[in-house]
């Protein structure tokens, strides 16, 4: 097994690659990440936002551009959802 | 793909032009960015408040200029929504 | 369109005037801004707050002189609302 | 209009008097300030606590000095509640 | 009236004697309390806890020496509740 | 009655002893304590888990060494519970 | 028993082992600890993810790396769960 990997270093390799990023509540993301900052805010690129509404529909929108608010994040997955 | 973008750098490449702005809840924004602090508290122009009511019915509201505390802020898109 | 605006600058120039101010969940006041420190707590006067209570009635108390708590703020809107 | 009012330069000026505090949820307090912290912490006596029950009955409990934590604290209305 | 109060220093004054606590949601401590720190984090002795079950049914618990977590008090008062 | 005793001095008379953890929510521990932070985030072993599910029913999960996040903490009893 | 161990000194010990992380919340994970943070957010890989659905039905999700978010982080287990 390779040796310690901090959590900073491991977002800072994913840097112009894509991640899949699950957020608390049901909401997900896959995009490329572009920049983040010390909060795991992050800038990403060529995203798709998923999330299933009240009825438990799957709904897709995508955005060329945004910033996410680290705040709500739970999880980060280097390489994007099997859906990717 | 373009090199590395910070996420307040992103914000300030968007001062005088239009913003997206997703809350934490069902609330939206559009409006034009004239300035924002490190918390990404944001003074808008132009504003459009979109609101989905307990009805379901989408409720929009006009406003000249406002400070949006940037606490409750979940995604920004550049360039404003679809919609707009 | 004007040049940056801060946050703190804009509240800064609502000195003597009034203000609109949404609060998180359904509560609303407008008053004049008296004075305010880094937290956006807000001595305001003048003030009229707007509920609406469980059966929808819309609910307005007079006070001369509050100390408003910033932690609770959504939205400010210079210059007061559509009512007033 | 009187000039500038920072928010801890207007609970200094109450000390002493009755203060109205409107906490977040539905429990009211009236009681004399005694003193207070940067976190508006406050020590108040002659104190006369308002809560409404589930059943909509509202109960009052009178107490001789108390310590309040501020952390929970929306409105302060300096002069105390037109109850009072 | 008495001069100035601070909160730590009222909080002082009751080292040694009965202290009501009331915390956020329904529970209640009596104790005599021992020591504090800044976050007003509690040690407290010979204590009775008092809580009301989802039947309404009023539970009380004695417990020899507690560490009372300050994050959750609302209002404290020295000398102890009506019951005691 | 003895002289002052501080929080943290509180806690760490308790390193090797039994230490009953009550969480905010319905869960408790009892495990001895083997190590803390300023945030009383607590090593502890031979730890028995007590939780009461949905439907009412006590279980018990034995773990032999766990750290515990101290965000959660509502109160410590030193001694262990009447139970252990 | 041994001496004195503190949080961190623990989490260190469990670089390249199993670790069992129980969320606040159902969610649970098992992996291989590769590194942290002061925070406790953690890389981990070979992830299993453990997830109680509404209906009550158990689903496993495998990662093979994770960025995690310590910020909901309940307990953590050295070792794995008894499953693993």
């Amino acid at each position: 097994m390779a040796g310690r990997l901090m959590p900073l270093e491991l977002i800072d390799k994913c840097i112009g690659s894509k991640l899949w990023i699950i957020m608390k509540g049901d909401k997900e993301l896959v995009g490329t990440l572009r920049g983040f900052d010390d909060y795991v805010n992050m800038v990403l690129e060529d995203v798709t936002e998923y999330e299933v509404d009240a009825e438990g529909v799957r709904r897709e929108v995508k955005l060329e551009q945004i910033l996410l608010n680290g705040n709500n994040v739970a999880l980060l997955v280097p390489g994007g959802s099997p859906d990717s």
